[in-house]
């Protein structure tokens, strides 16, 4: 397959190029560095890479984050931190991707989910549950036989070392991968895909 | 007590006024027009309307709504409407109001659910995860013993009848009413009520 993968340079990206390419897919890296350049917080990038790219058999975005916010204290703009990249970009991407991927192709988007509440991730949650719910009720309108599913990941083990913390407590970036290529290469739709 | 009730003037909105005022308690009616102007897709407006009432016990917000819209035929304006007003709006709502209610004091959105997968429905089902994941996980972080909590009612009676369709599968506007009253007089805290 010929596969979009937005977030190519990042710790879940990097390693899901890896699992594509391993599987013998042909892999077209994006980012906002990138051979391929897209903002997802542009929609007008986001078309143009789409664009750019002849006969995508799938898009992957694993780019574009939150972060946590007090709900108390920063301005609007720090607190919906991920509205524009995270949640919006990543509708946005659905919108322009389902005119333009092959028949039977996929979309996969990253979402994620905080093990405990967590001071600070009310809007990261408003980001991931949004998200969610998004892919599970978009799925029914996909045409052309397109798939729509999303991959929520805890922590990744990498990140959580990159922090210096325990990475014992987190999923390695690699098992993490093998849950995108149950999207890409399996038969799921409008599916919240949890790595284990 | 003293309660803010924003959309005071919509189906839902009058009936919450009226089971309010038959408990007693001192309703200040907001609306884009109203003795309260508020536009929920404002955050200056909600500010100045929060601002300009003393000693506020209490904010209901019932305002501000989505609409049917097909994931691939709108622009994206059309898209994503509800963004501003029912997801952004009553999330700016929280923030503002959490400095501005006295102590132990409630604060209570609203969502809504689709009772099965509707086509046009995947940015309203974001907008209401989005929320309601949003005061699951903003509760733990308000202050001064302030509660939020949320309504999400299915279809009501009235708007059904409204539609010219059969009301009876829906839930009377008066039922809704006392769902409120249940986050407002209660002691619930970051839970999502459902009308029943
Ligand atoms: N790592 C975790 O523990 C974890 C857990 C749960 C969920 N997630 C989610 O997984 C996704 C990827 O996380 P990650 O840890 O792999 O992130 P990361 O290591 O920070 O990498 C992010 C990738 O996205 C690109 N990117 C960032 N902003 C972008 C934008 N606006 N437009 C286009 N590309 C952009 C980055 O490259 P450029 O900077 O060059 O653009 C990079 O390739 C995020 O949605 C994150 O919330 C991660
Ligand atoms: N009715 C239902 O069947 C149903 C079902 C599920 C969920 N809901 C949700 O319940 C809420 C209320 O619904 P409803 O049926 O009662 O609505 P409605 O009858 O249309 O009334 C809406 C109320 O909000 C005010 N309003 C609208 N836009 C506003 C804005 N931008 N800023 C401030 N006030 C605004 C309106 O007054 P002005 O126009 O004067 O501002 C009116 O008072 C919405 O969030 C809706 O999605 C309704």
């Amino acid at each position: 397959m010929k596969i979009l993968l937005i977030g190519a340079t990042g710790t879940i990206g990097s390693a899901v190029v890896a699992a594509l390419e391993d599987k013998g897919h042909e892999v077209v890296r994006a980012a906002r560095n990138g051979p391929v350049m897209v903002d997802m917080t542009d929609p007008a990038s986001i078309e143009a890479a789409l664009t750019s790219v002849r006969d995508l058999d799938a898009v992957v975005c694993c780019a574009a984050s939150g972060r946590l916010t007090p709900l108390a204290s920063t301005s609007d703009e720090d607190f919906t931190a991920g509205l524009d990249g995270k949640l919006l970009g990543q509708v946005t991407l659905v919108r322009r991707a389902l005119h333009l991927v092959r028949d039977g192709g996929s979309i996969t988007l990253t979402g994620g989910v905080f093990d405990e509440p967590t001071p600070g991730g009310a809007f990261g949650a408003l980001v991931n549950a949004g998200l969610e719910a998004f892919v599970e009720a978009a799925a029914i309108e996909m045409p052309r036989g397109l798939r729509l599913n999303a991959v929520s990941p805890g922590w990744v083990a990498e990140t959580l070392e990159a922090m210096g913390e325990d990475g014992t407590r987190g999923t390695p970036a690699s098992e993490v991968a093998r849950t995108y290529l149950r999207a890409i290469e399996g038969t799921t739709q409008g599916q919240i895909l949890l790595p284990r």
